[in-house]
């Protein structure tokens, strides 16, 4: 049957109709009052959602973009930074840094274990002559499921008082709290194809007081991610090269979506959706790779025993039920599947998964679980005991 | 009336209902072999739109980030470059050029006219030992609606032998014959919002492999705009940062509509708009911007007599017709307009177009044509006497 995918990836996530339906609308004038009003209407949103009363802007650029943007716009050749790296895109933020020159110093952890604010903690209290400039963190390790302790990295951040800390929040916003003011967090990276429940093709950068202080002496080449320029547009509604207008339209309406919704609300059903899934995951037998305690609200990476293979787990899901798991990243390909319980996702999209997960693994001759013990495992927390 | 708006600016350009529907669909994963198939058909018709056998390479970005990548990747700090500014276009290449540190020298010409070939042959013949390693053209400029004499200066840049020419296609890929293997053009930028019919959020560089060649050695930093990125990952029908995948689903239908129609079709229909809108312009005694025989089939820039106000023309255009036009740009900003004549335009609405600025130059009091004198003009190219 065409037309039944449900996406369980970490990215894209589903997408409401009301979304699809207004991005399917003709395009307008990007330099009309019109669209300089939804677009002034979104700015108040996404700072709403980012919890801030600094900018957020918008860029056409994939959660990539988006978080090189906020990392060059800061910096100057040379310039020490501490990058944190447990997983694929903390490996990334750390090629950024060396494609442009930076002397960073990588901080890592085991994939699945969540990054050590200790090490943080020493390397800042260690640098008297305050010589780092920034600390560089993946909120979300969407590669390993791992939730990092923002929090506290953060506030030995604060400690050291000179470092900015920019954040790749790209599947933690609008799932997890950042709450940027009183966090008093620098530089918050995200996409749109994750929380934002559109597709990808838009980035946001939301940039600090104190980051703008930074940027004015900063010597990083730019242009095209230059965030001064989106900046100065943004206080007139307005951007500095051609944006996605149709991506407006969609994300004028799923703001709206999470407004309506509130805030601790939609953290709260992903906590939900994190909690039943891990649950489930147990119930059958299966491992997780997150450690404990430190698991995303996003994306459960789940860990088959040796005599199941991850990959035929994945097609199988897809030939039977329709249903995308995403695959490991780099070593772990084919080794893991990753299930993602992200934006437009709703405890009945979870019984689903779990369900037909449970049917799958049977078929595979897997049999260490009880028929229906993963929904058992949901059930239970569903009804909060 | 709501939603019979008519886009008559040179970009975003009306989209076929057709691509807008394909759009409204549930995104797919972008790691997925469907996806993988949807990509390599826009890749391999993306190479015949641009008459190559190179790579032509999607990036997640607006025309200046795919500009701004066909002009780092092939680049060191300090190298020198030509670049042709006669427009808000051609000058921006020139600031990105500055903003990367390259030695750039500016040959200009007056907004409205073209650029003079003799000037880049004369600069290119002293360069004798070939320091001169891009030269950097705007082919339709957007400013202005004057199309450059690309095929001449490049035939300049192919007897200097070392320098690379780049070519910001951004309107006039889709619109006028650029044949990218034929010429051997190096680097040929384009953006999804034009001649493509699909909204903006789509960016593509053609590359050649004498500029892939430049590519080994070309120091200015780059990551997410790092084209051999891009060109590793589509020999395996990939992307390296997520795509906008729903953006695909629209570039499918629109190249396959491209392809249907034929490419000397494509550019007739685009050279025919922009004759009749001339033709029409000048019966009713408003000037054009462009200069005699160098305006560009994708956008026609008018000059009104003093005694028009062109802000005054647009307002009621779009009040009275809900016909969009665009505003001038810099200091032609409410002293010109101009009508987009790009991508998914027939015979019908540039007639719609024109009957309608008829009525409005009337309504303002502007009286020094006969009533239906655009539209004689229209129809006898119609008719083609």
């Amino acid at each position: 049957m065409d037309n039944k995918l449900m996406l369980m990836i970490p990215g894209p996530t589903p997408i409401p109709e009301a979304a699809l339906l207004a991005m399917a609308k003709h395009p307008m004038g990007h330099r009309s009052s019109e669209f300089d009003a939804i677009f002034a209407e979104c700015t108040e949103n996404l700072k709403w959602l980012h919890q801030t009363k600094s900018d957020v802007l918008s860029l056409t650029v994939s959660g990539t973009g988006a978080m090189e943007a906020g990392i060059i716009n800061f910096l100057s050749p040379g310039d020490r930074v501490l990058v944190g790296n447990n997983g694929k895109f903390g490996e990334r933020w750390g090629e950024v840094a060396q494609a442009y020159g930076l002397n960073a110093e990588i901080i890592t952890a085991e994939w699945g274990q969540p990054l050590d604010p200790e090490k943080f903690r020493e390397k800042l209290e260690a640098d008297t002559d305050k010589k780092i400039k920034a600390v560089i963190i993946t909120h979300s390790e969407t590669s390993t499921g791992v939730l990092n302790d923002l929090e506290t990295i953060n506030r030995h951040v604060k400690a050291h008082g000179e470092a900015l800390i920019m954040v790749d929040a790209v599947t933690s916003l609008g799932a997890a709290n950042v709450p940027m003011d009183e966090w008093g967090i620098d530089v918050i990276a995200s996409g749109s194809q994750k929380a934002y429940m559109i597709p990808p093709g838009l980035g946001f950068v939301a940039v600090s007081p104190k980051a703008w202080e930074a940027y004015k002496t900063a010597k990083l080449p730019k242009f095209y991610l230059d965030l001064g320029k989106y900046r100065k547009d943004a206080a007139k509604n307005t951007t500095p090269f051609t944006p996605p207008v149709n991506m407006f339209f969609g994300l004028q309406v799923t703001l709206q979506m999470m407004k309506a919704e509130g805030l601790e609300n939609v953290f709260a059903r992903h906590q939900r959706l994190m909690k039943i899934t891990h649950a489930a995951v147990k119930a059958l037998g299966l491992g997780l790779l997150a450690a404990d305690g430190a698991g995303s609200p996003a994306i459960t990476a789940v860990v088959p025993p040796a005599q199941v293979d991850a990959q035929k787990v994945r097609s199988l899901m897809k030939k039977r039920f329709d249903i995308a798991l995403a695959d490991g990243q780099d070593h772990l390909k084919g080794k893991i599947f990753r299930i993602g319980h992200l934006g437009f996702v709703c405890d009945r999209d979870i019984l689903a998964a779990i369900s037909s997960l449970e049917t799958v693994l049977k078929e595979l001759g897997y049999e260490d679980f009880n028929s229906g013990a993963g929904i058992a495992a949901a059930a239970q927390i569903l009804s909060g005991s």
